[in-house]
């Protein structure tokens, strides 16, 4: 549509008109705090119509969210008062403990008939969580074509492409036309969840390419779909990491990405919208991972889950702590012999920490993105000494002069100067090549770069100065 | 499309078979290293051909990383050798200093034809990057409905929803019937970037609502469209903020998001793929705005420009670190009496560190997704407090027991103790509630939590323990 701005209605006068007239399209209420309430009193009056409403006119992610302070029973006694329907649409947007709990309120009979309502990605998401015995049976009695779609999807790792990809998309042969194309397109359109393209295969399903569903409603009926094509090089195995097809989808602006098996048949479609929600839960998962958090914490988890949670790093870190400190402790001769050294140190560690943590967070978030690895960036190591080398002196310079005036030592301060470059480089060299060497090795960088990085900065730190200072003790004193 | 994974080729012999036979849908080079050789090659023939070809070949965001190496000569050779499209689909491609060296080679007439081949959005964000004489004239010399538009996006913050709509959309009124629906759509199909859904606006052309293009296609001829219209109450104002609207997109798992004025005229659309490079760009800058290194620096960057870059956070760092250090300075009489201080003190202000941090992360990451805020979630405050009392009194005792056992002194296990508890619950605290006041006040809590949590897990934990050993200095001797 050219869209005209000067049609709008902008004046004033007009404006108060409207929002009276106005009716139809009304925002969603974001604020749901009031739903506890609703739901207490919904379950109060065994309320099946209030119910019904609820479901209306709040997103099931929302009530997903309310039914998170529900015991059991309130839980089973709400689920009950629901259609099927409503039921498939919670259970789409809960969390993974919160649909285990509901699934155990139906018998497999009622699982069968509440999955088809959802897609086949969300179905074998859900049955995914079931116990085997559970899955087995409900496989067995469900109709072939539908187990047959799941029992692939399940055979996909959870984070692979295969994993997340979508079933319900359209595939048509090359050799229809744009009259029977239409007329296919009219049949499955209800049911897939992309319409926008449609990929072609020859007659063995094999990707050839896709058709542009704007090209075919302005084409000749008799067209073939084959003149059509677009050749369509993007593409990924079913067993690739969801890493890899979210990288490829957002390097290259793609709307969809089909999923194909090693004969190039098409398994499903993986759409910039299931890509969101990857891209999302690997960042937040790298970001908790740098800071020691594992990704199935929230903000509002209960207090035990946060405590199992975040004890096991903190253990982990108290032991690099103490290797640092017995570094300091094997100097404390010279230290008892300089006490300004035990207040200078802490600045040589912790500027070390800071531009170690730097280079790192760079590296980590383009590894992250495919952009950067070992074999082919490692020369920008040299740019990361120069970095330290630069940096260390400048605030080198800086604090060495202040503790020369503070202290009016000039050796302290010199000393300071080049235990700043020294750690300064340290930091640099590790932070580069600690993410790249653990993402080499297959192990994920964000977990473990961080602690590795400051045990490195805090122990090389403490050596370089309070080493040097021993050296040159005799002029510190 | 029912899809029966029985049917497909998986037998070795038809394999091998196909493998040969395939030729079509060739996957895509990723790896494009030889692509600097190849430009070099053509720069030297000055082949016309081959550089089109190139851009058949290979995705223009290749291309685009292949020209950063290209002085500003050999640049403007190339692009002189490309018709206007592909010039137009680098740009698209390229990021802002290239776009910026590129627009320089060609005059304001030569723009206007190259933006044609753009979307609108995509011609907005170029100009945006222009010298302010050179937009003005472009927009001058423009179609009056062109430069309206393109106006009209312009007018809106680059990181407002507005900034980053499509307003190649398909808005009909209620009143068309089916067929006058399809006519206007194959109309305007070729021109816009979302087909699958429908915007439909009353008279003043304020959204209604959604019609899926599904339905159309299988709907009555003489159906009106009011009748197949579906309520949407999701849409964000043009000036709402972008990470509003990539939270709402995928919080309730959006494909489109309509941007309407205050009138609730629809000005454009944000979809799914809009998304992603918003919640791309909002993560990789909260990782990196936590360690101090600006969005603008990429692993690849010159060695100044990371410089520039790195310098300004590390000077900070230096003054809370020298603020950390005058607390030490402060009781180094203390630290002279007892030298196993100094060794024993890096480890409370280490672990406080941590911890702080651990929450940080999960708050951060909340806040970021848009769950939670200062008004809402205050009261989780005790539970951070109470599990820096808990942490602490675990690692307290281990440490504690570890100072007793290495210095024979059980104070200095005690002091240890209580050290950690209360610089535990002080990282817990400042932890929470640092980046929600920020987020509050409005200052991205990214950039400056961090440093504002260890400046104070640093000065209260050396405060609280070498205030303690002060205090009980004679137990310690």
């Amino acid at each position: 549509m050219e869209f005209e701005p000067k049609k709008m209605p902008d004046t004033e006068t007009e404006e108060t008109d409207i929002q009276k007239e106005y009716e139809t399209a009304q925002k969603y209420e974001f604020e749901t705090e009031g739903i506890e309430e609703k739901l207490k009193d919904i379950l109060k009056d065994n309320d099946k119509e209030a119910a019904e409403e609820l479901c209306r006119d709040v997103h099931y992610v929302d009530i997903a969210n309310g039914l998170d302070d529900l015991d059991e029973d309130e839980l089973k006694q709400f689920m009950f008062l629901l259609p099927e329907e409503d039921v498939a649409g919670i259970l789409e947007s809960a969390w993974e403990e919160l649909q285990q709990k509901i699934c155990s309120f139906y018998t497999n009979d009622q699982l069968i008939d509440i999955f088809s309502y959802m897609t086949n990605a969300d179905a074998a998401d859900l049955l995914g969580i079931l116990p085997t015995y559970r899955r087995k049976d409900i496989l067995r009695f469900m109709k072939k074509s539908d187990s047959n779609i799941l029992k692939l999807i399940l055979s996909f790792d959870e984070e692979s492409a295969g994993g997340i990809m979508t079933t319900e998309f359209i595939a048509l042969k090359e050799t229809l036309t744009v009259r029977e194309a239409i007329n296919k397109i009219k049949q499955i359109a209800p049911e897939t969840e992309i319409i926008e393209y449609l990929l072609i295969t020859d007659k063995l399903h094999r990707l050839q390419g896709l058709v542009d569903l704007r090209k075919i409603l302005v084409a000749n009926d008799n067209t073939l779909l084959k003149d059509l094509l677009e050749e369509f090089p993007f593409y990924v195995y079913a067993d690739d990491d969801q890493e890899l097809a979210a990288n490829i989808i957002t390097k290259y602006d793609l709307t969809i990405l089909p999923v194909v098996n090693k004969n190039m048949a098409i398994l499903g479609v993986i759409t910039s919208d299931d890509i969101i929600s990857v891209i999302d839960q690997e960042y937040s998962e790298d970001i908790l991972a740098m800071s020691g958090v594992s990704k199935d914490e929230e903000f509002d988890s209960g207090f035990f889950e946060s405590f199992k949670n975040r004890i096991p790093w903190l253990i982990i870190n108290m032991f690099t702590a103490f290797l640092a400190s017995s570094v300091v402790g094997a100097f404390s001769s010279t230290i008892a012999a300089v006490v300004a050294l035990s207040a200078a140190m802490p600045i040589v560690t912790g500027m070390g920490g800071n531009a170690g943590t730097q280079t790192l967070s760079i590296v980590l978030t383009s590894i992250a993105r495919g952009e950067m690895n070992l074999k082919d960036d490692w020369k920008l190591i040299f740019k990361e000494i120069g970095l330290g080398l630069l940096d260390g002196a400048i605030i080198g310079i800086i604090t060495g002069i202040t503790l020369t005036i503070m202290y009016k030592n000039i050796f302290l301060g010199v000393i300071m100067f080049f235990s700043m470059i020294l750690n300064m480089i340290v930091a640099g060299v590790t932070g580069f090549l600690i993410p790249l060497i653990l993402d080499r090795a297959n192990i994920d960088p964000a977990v473990s770069s961080s602690i590795i990085l400051t045990t490195f900065t805090d122990t090389c730190g403490f050596f370089i100065f309070l080493g040097l200072a021993t050296v040159f003790l005799s002029k510190l004193l």
